[in-house]
Order: C-alpha cells, then sequence, then structure tokens
C-alpha cells in the first residue's frame, strides 16, 4: 500500500533523493494470540470488527516517540491546509491506519493520539487517507515540487478558493481569456485576482467566507478593509 | 497511478472478478502541437502551468457520454458521503484529474463537469483525490465488501460520526468497556450509541450538528423528537 501512487512522479523522486522516508510497521507483529488476531467482533453487538487497543498500543509504543501520532478516521477533526503546513515543516508524524469499524476507543484515552479526517465520506480504511495526507505534506517539503510553489496563492492558503486560471488559446470555442489577464498590467491583474477569489469563495463555500470574514473583523487592519468594503 | 492503492486488498479482488472496472485516458494523447503539451503558462502570469481547455475537451468528448464528469479540484464543491453513495449507485464516472496550477477556466463553462474537492487542503494533482473518491464508492459496491456493511450506523449515514467502538479485553491498562455495553440490553445499547453519536458530534463537530438539527426541526417527526428532548 505505502509509498503507492506516492512513489511515481515528483513524490517518488524526493523519495528516492532522500528527500522524504516512510517505513511501515505490520500492526499484525504485536498480536499475542496464536492466530495474530489485530480485531475482534464490538463490545454490544453489530456488524464487522473492531482493533484492538491492546495491539494497536503495542505497535504504536514500538516507534521512536518525538513526532505527533495521528489517527485517520472518520471521527477526527476535519483535515486542513493549516495543518498540512505543520505538518509538512514538522519532524514527521506515526500515522495510524484503522480498519473494518474503528479502533478500540480506549486507545485514544490512554495514548495522545490526534485523529484526523480527511473529509465527510467513508473510505474502505485508513490507507487511502494516509496517502492523501501525505501527499498534500510531501509536495510542501523544499524541493520535492522543483521550484518552491507559488504555495500563498492556493485555495486555502490565504483562507479563500484560488480565482480561476486561463491560458492559451486566447480563444477556444468562441470564449476568449478575460482582457484584464491579458492588458500585462500587473496591479489590476492582481486586483482581478483577488476580486474573483472573493466572489467565488462567497458563492462556492459560504462557510469558508463566513470563517475569512470572522478573521478579518478581529485584526485591526482587517477591519479597516471591510469598513472600506462596506462603503463602496 | 491507476489502480493503484485499489488494486490491492477487497478492492482489487472486486476489480478482479468484475465487480467494478476502470480505465485511464492519456490526456497527451489529444495534444495538437508536436511536443504534445496539455498545458501552458497563466494568462496575466504567476508560477506554475495550467492545463489547456482544448485538449482537455478533447479527451472528454472522446469518451462515451452517459455518465456524470466529475473534475477534482480544490474549489469543488466538498465530497460528502450522499453525493458517493449516489456516485456508488449510479453508472459510473468520468473523473478529470488536474495538475499544476488548475484548469483553463473555460472548460468549466463549456462542458457541464461537477467540481469535487475532498478537503480544504492541496494535493499534488487531482490522481490522490480520484483515488480517494474511487475508493469510498468502490466499497459500498454490492459484493466488494463481502457481507452488506453496517452501512447506516457509520460516521455520516445518519449526519452524525459515528459513536465510539469498543472490543475485547474487557479491561486493558486500568480502562474497562463500559458496562451498558456488556449489559445484553439491546434497547439500552441502541440508546447509549445513539447517545454517544450525538455527544461526540456536538463537541467535536458543531457544523454537522448544526446541520443535523437543521434537519430535523424542518421534518415533522425531527421536530417532535426534538421537543421531547427538550423537556427532560
Amino acid at each position: 500500500m505505502f509509498p503507492g501512487p506516492l512513489g511515481i512522479s515528483l513524490a517518488g523522486r524526493g523519495l528516492r533523493v532522500g528527500l522524504w522516508s516512510i517505513e511501515a510497521v505490520q500492526i499484525r507483529d504485536f498480536a499475542t494470540d496464536k492466530h495474530r488476531s489485530v480485531d475482534d467482533t464490538p463490545a454490544g453487538g453489530g456488524a464487522g470488527m473492531v482493533m484492538r487497543a491492546d495491539v494497536i498500543a503495542s505497535a504504536l509504543d514500538s516507534v521512536a516517540p518525538g513526532r505527533p501520532i495521528l489517527a485517520m478516521t472518520p471521527r477526527g477533526k476535519p483535515l486542513a491546509q493549516d495543518r498540512v503546513r505543520q505538518l509538512a515543516e514538522g519532524p514527521g508524524a506515526i500515522i495510524l491506519c484503522g480498519r473494518f469499524e474503528g479502533i478500540d476507543e480506549r486507545l485514544f484515552e490512554a495514548r495522545e493520539i490526534e485523529q484526523v479526517s480527511i473529509g465527510d465520506y467513508i473510505l474502505s480504511g485508513g490507507e487511502m487517507a494516509a496517502l492523501t495526507l501525505l501527499d498534500a505534506c510531501i509536495r510542501l517539503i523544499p524541493g520535492v515540487m522543483g521550484a518552491p510553489s507559488s504555495g500563498m496563492d492556493e485555495s486555502f492558503e490565504t483562507g479563500l478558493l484560488e480565482y480561476p486560471q486561463y491560458t492559451r488559446p486566447v480563444e477556444w470555442e468562441g470564449r476568449t481569456i478575460p482582457e484584464v489577464l491579458r492588458s500585462g498590467d500587473h496591479a489590476k491583474i492582481e486586483a482581478w485576482r483577488r476580486q474573483r477569489a472573493e466572489i467565488d469563495t462567497r458563492s462556492r463555500r459560504p462557510d469558508l467566507w463566513e470563517r475569512h470574514e470572522g478573521a478579518r473583523i478581529q485584526s485591526p487592519s482587517g477591519a479597516r478593509r471591510r469598513k472600506q468594503d462596506d462603503t463602496k
């Protein structure tokens, strides 16, 4: 499963030249019975199997500490770009991938584990969620994507969706690239992009827009800027 | 890249026995210049490259219609379990994976394309997002995960996070499985699970809780239930 899709393309090149690394731990090696069980039936009944706290704890305890332990679970905190950036700049992470119906809840009481969700949908297991988290982090590691990316322009880095992009041909199926983008006037282009980012965020993601406006009101310069907008 | 991690485990078995299938289209085959370019520099300047509307449109137009076209992009609508379920029950989908700084916006004006985001973070490309979407859909296809799953108990299927799970051993590091789960009283167990799902959703995901409460108020039976709660 690992590195899986991260073993190819730019992430794969980064792995081969040592810009990042990954080590898989086989949880089954920490089972204590002769069947090497890592799971058992849910207490209280129900379908599926639940991963055992004792076996998972042994597996986690076997890994060198000093890095945050993340568990990929739909019950976790929604992953966002600011946490991705922290993780990419940090010492690495220990990522626990649940399978089946989840992990015995006592594990989360007994160990310091950050529960992370990549979105409001259910996956077959935590591995795909871990691959997604890793991909988001790895692309931020200096050198992996070549030139330092346009980072701060991208969706979520400013708390807004990114502005729409255009490229050649200038005309396609009767549609032309917006004139301002062909003007060469960098200030106008920047203003247009900012405005489009705001318009698209407001219409597509009112939840993001509300959070963004809240953050602006809290900073004095943001409040000033907002007041000017209101008088337009 | 495809089927990648979906070629192993239960999804992989489902693929081999024909429960689902995937076909990759090489966008580069639809380039029209001698360098087979699929991208060009952003109109108006900026880092990175933008995928060309004309080339992508040709690639999309080459695929048999009758299925929704999804584009994986952080500017899209956040993926949620209800859309996953619709897609899993539908005729399949055409999934467009952007790379670089995105796709020329005119494509989205000229073709009927559903823009989908798997979360508020940036990936190296749309492929990992597509793999995640596919994983979520494939596990719902009858037969893939073996016995029909506990489906409706899981996080998001009820609009709530799933309740916490426990399994043997009964005692671990001084912590015991909650007594109610060992009582054998199915009505009590169900009530406890429902309550824990509500408590955890309210504290961890106030956004989900608010939406859930809104939905209950709109349905008469939900309103009745809510009134009873209030008089407790």
